[in-house]
């Protein structure tokens, strides 16, 4: 072992201890008498000092030498700290040194190994081994695993038993477009990497394995928005011989004892509210509840009037803006900007100032009165102070955009407290949804999904009417984790994959595994995954997920520290039975 | 939820209790007016009882119709039984059911769920999904959870972090064959699944993590021998600031940690024995010492004798097997017969009895006297009443010979009791070996590896002779484990990549992030990784690997059961730029 401690250790009570310890140089002092280095590792930093009255010659000569990021060991004995450092648990002593060996020399780094580094995104992926020295990434990386402990231990505690199942599978083409691998020992025939474990957690439903878990890496070749990885980590969770509530009890359970446990945080019992309130209330499927601002339709009592921008309208819909009734005209006007860009959409917002004095002043005067005005604060719940802004439109559309301007207000205004937390479950999510493109019904969650009981005679009446068992948790305006109660009859499923375009040849060629294992005794079952990136991204505070990724890859699926992907040579291409197909 | 107990947990403390089960229909017995079912789920069997007069009529009927694998829900009182089971924690009680409901029929498996089953390999793997329902599997698997969750918990008790490491990474031709993974977003290039972490570790180590662990998916795309898997976990490990003692200390006592938790054996301190010795002694570098049969080397006392053979061999080597003396002609002959094989290719075999009353008797007696044969006994430790057998030759091919000999004995002896556990350390591995195809040394371990210092000198002088800080755990003549102390500098990793034939330019390219990320303050690091499916398979008694993985493949690559891989279409293949070149 090269050290008998390490850098975060030592305090008052070693005083007078000869210790050894390595580490990396953080920075040095040189004051021509005196060096002092801060020693760095994983558990802190240490001072060092030499002094060239107390330290051998030739150890304080070597001591000169040190640059940043110098890998060493010293060895020398504990010792009070004249001006102390109460900022960190080492800050009382400091290290006499009287051995100093340099493990390894260091060229400087491309950017300082600080806090608040020097290095932008693309510097620091490149050399993320450096990255990771930094407090923030090293932290992150480590609450990330506190995590994924605890889910574990909570889940097997629970009785679930965390199976592996397969990376080389079958390539599907329903969803998202899959990785594939081809197979040198089955010529022209290719493996595809997961999407999710789905049909194999059915499987061990199947099976009889009743609790199943696993952590598991997760695939999809997408083009990658912000923030999204093509390989990315679940916590994949499925049960048998249960209903949608038993579901939603387990896995509440999880994350509250998460909360309890990581971030020292009692929530109470999840609210519930259904996938059509939420659109109607938030104009979203993943409503940030942290904050109130909820969604209130004007159409009865702002149409009919004389202003025909209402009057034309699908939907008018408002929100109330706290204590935004004193906006100058020259911060609603960049709002109004804001909603009209192109990523927003919208054509024009109507404003009502609540004055203090319980009048109201609005930008559509000239065809409201104070009584219509009063109206619409009554339903937007806007009080004295507040301002009420006002979109319309098409609805899908007006919501989507309220929704837009609803988040960025409560950003502006510093409700988005990342240390609050406000979790909830939306439910009663429709079981498909229609595709202008393809002229068909999509599976919304996918094609396993359960429609509710009760709904099964709009199946082929009213697809798009039809509910699902399917649900999502959302923690402060994320889809954290979503699930559903799936389909285990074969002719149920034989009827989905019908209704989602499948000829029943397709369907026999890519699911007849699963529909064939329904026939042998498949148990009532239903399970939900979340998404650990997302979710220690945020019981960590943190909007981005790149940090509590050891080795994320960038918007082009690039890892630009290794380099890959890459090209491969001639003889691999031929074992493999394929060759590229390059356009020009 | 379905079930307010399991069919695992009631007893006679229960009786009186209204309960409701839910599970599989293992048998049901029919006397006409009674009858019997036993109900099966993950947790046991619970019997029901249906009884004429005590059962509504309608349940009766229905009852009658449950065929084997319907999966029921039913209701009932917990009764004591009139015959009681003591095999079973059920076997007190049983239900007579007021309600019964068929969750899902079943058609009648293709073999029957039972711990001997009628299924062969192939079916049950085509059915995985029933294959699991039967004990041995559904144990295994929770067996497999119960290891990892232990290790786990060790291995971060003992401070160190998981961090997931990517799988879409970048291929290199040195080692064992990679998977590959076609890029749509970069024309013509290809990610590579990981053969291990190995680079990725080391490079958490350049970053400052120190102690990283990892239970990671890996791929090797080999033709496969009995009993391996083209996807398979490892145990992934790796340390800073450590030395071979170090990392020998901690995995030594994961491991024995785990014989104590799982298995409850208390183990003492591992030996270890040098590949040379190991070689020397055993024949192997992964010798089963739950026995002994140590080879004793004969050429000083079996040479320049008249026996051509001998005289004429690189190696004479015998082992005594105990208790053997009394073999017939017969059997030994088949043992002749079985070492001349083409699997082991011995040109023949000598014996010498050891008789009760101390004389001898040999195959070769008229070459050796008793006096010889006395010295043959004493080098290989034969007691009156063992047999000594002998094969001579090439060294390094009469080792391996008489290493399959020895397993072979202790397997007819007995002496391979699944149940006894004897670990070991294999150490000083050599660090390169001659590969005769390719007209070069290979790494034998992989290029990372650091050679020992005092070997340093021979790296350009004599390479086969240069001994490596690498090490190898050995349970029961398995390598679980393997690892080594790495090379942190980026000169010497120069140096062995110029060893290996590659040229600056191929090293620059495939491995220049980590020669980079060297010249920044490497630390001094090793680690190893431990195979997770053999571990748990030894642990658990078994010889074969594949009951304790959900899912396997076979030994084609196929997962018989998706049927899987399969063919993709031409759009899946024209995103990905590559075309088929299937040989006709």
């Amino acid at each position: 072992m090269y050290r008998s401690h390490n850098c975060g250790e030592l305090n008052a009570n070693h005083i007078n201890k000869e210790v050894t310890l390595a580490g990396w140089v953080q920075k040095s002092r040189d004051k021509g008498f005196m060096i002092w280095v801060d020693l760095r590792d994983r558990y802190g930093i240490t001072q060092l000092i030499f002094d060239e009255s107390r330290t051998e010659k030739s150890v304080f000569e070597l001591a000169k030498t040190l640059g940043r990021e110098f890998v060493v060991q010293v060895k020398g004995t504990v010792i009070e700290r004249e001006s102390k450092n109460n900022n960190i648990p080492t800050g009382e002593i400091e290290i006499l040194v009287s051995e100093l060996t340099i493990l390894n020399a260091a060229i400087l780094p491309p950017f300082t190994i600080e806090d608040e580094t020097d290095g932008g995104e693309d510097i620091r992926m490149k050399y993320r081994y450096l990255d990771i020295r930094r407090n923030p990434v090293k932290n992150a990386l480590l609450f990330r695993h506190n995590v994924a402990m605890h889910v574990r231990n909570y889940l097997s505690n629970q009785g679930f038993c965390e199976i592996e199942t397969p990376y080389l599978i079958k390539s599907t083409p329903e969803g998202a477009r899959d990785f594939v691998v081809p197979s040198r020992m089955n010529e022209g025939q290719f493996y595809a990497l997961p999407q999710s474990p789905q049909t194999f957690k059915q499987l061990l439903m199947v099976g009889g394995m009743d609790k199943y878990f696993q952590i598991v890496k997760c695939f999809r070749d997408e083009d990658l928005r912000a923030d999204r990885q093509p390989e990315f980590t679940q916590i994949d969770c499925e049960m048998a011989f249960v209903e949608q509530e038993d579901i939603l009890n387990v896995f509440e359970g999880l994350t509250r004892h998460l909360l309890k446990e990581i971030k020292g945080i009692e929530v109470d019992k999840f609210p519930r509210i259904t996938y059509d309130y939420a659109m109607k209330t938030y104009g979203n499927d993943k409503p940030d509840i942290r904050f109130d601002m909820k969604f209130g339709e004007l159409n009865e009592v702002a149409q009919h009037k004389d202003f025909p921008v209402f009057n034309s309208a699908e939907l008018v819909v408002g929100i109330a803006a706290p204590n935004c009734a004193s906006y100058t005209r020259k911060e609603i006007d960049a709002l109004i900007d804001w909603v009209k860009r192109p990523q927003v959409g919208a054509s024009g917002m109507v404003y009502v100032k609540c004055e203090a004095d319980g009048t109201y002043k609005s930008s559509v005067d000239k065809f409201y009165d104070q009584d219509d005005l009063a109206k619409w604060a009554e339903i937007t719940g806007a009080k004295a102070g507040d301002m009420i802004f006002i979109l319309s439109g098409k609805a899908d559309k007006t919501r989507t955009q309220l929704s837009a301007l609803r988040m960025e207000l409560a950003t502006r205004l510093g409700l988005r407290n990342p240390s609050e937390f406000a979790p909830l479950w939306v439910v009663d999510f429709p079981l498909l949804e229609f595709d202008e493109e393809s002229n068909r019904y999509h599976a919304m969650h996918h094609p396993f999904t359960s429609p509710k009981p009760e709904d099964f005679e709009l199946l082929e009446t009213n697809p798009g009417k039809v509910r699902a068992n399917a649900y999502d948790m959302v923690l402060n305006g994320n889809e954290i984790g979503g699930g559903s109660i799936r389909i285990h009859d074969k002719n149920l499923q034989a009827r989905m994959f019908n209704l989602l375009g499948f000829t029943p040849e397709e369907a026999e060629n890519q699911f007849g595994f699963l529909m064939n294992a329904f026939q042998y005794g498949a148990p009532p079952h239903g399970g939900l995954a979340f998404g650990l990136d997302r979710l220690v991204a945020i019981l960590g505070g943190q909007e981005t997920i790149r940090d509590f990724i050891a080795f994320p890859k960038n918007n082009s699926g690039r890892d630009v520290m290794i380099d890959a992907p890459s090209v491969i040579d001639d003889k691999q291409l031929e074992e493999l039975h394929i060759k590229l197909d390059i356009t020009k």
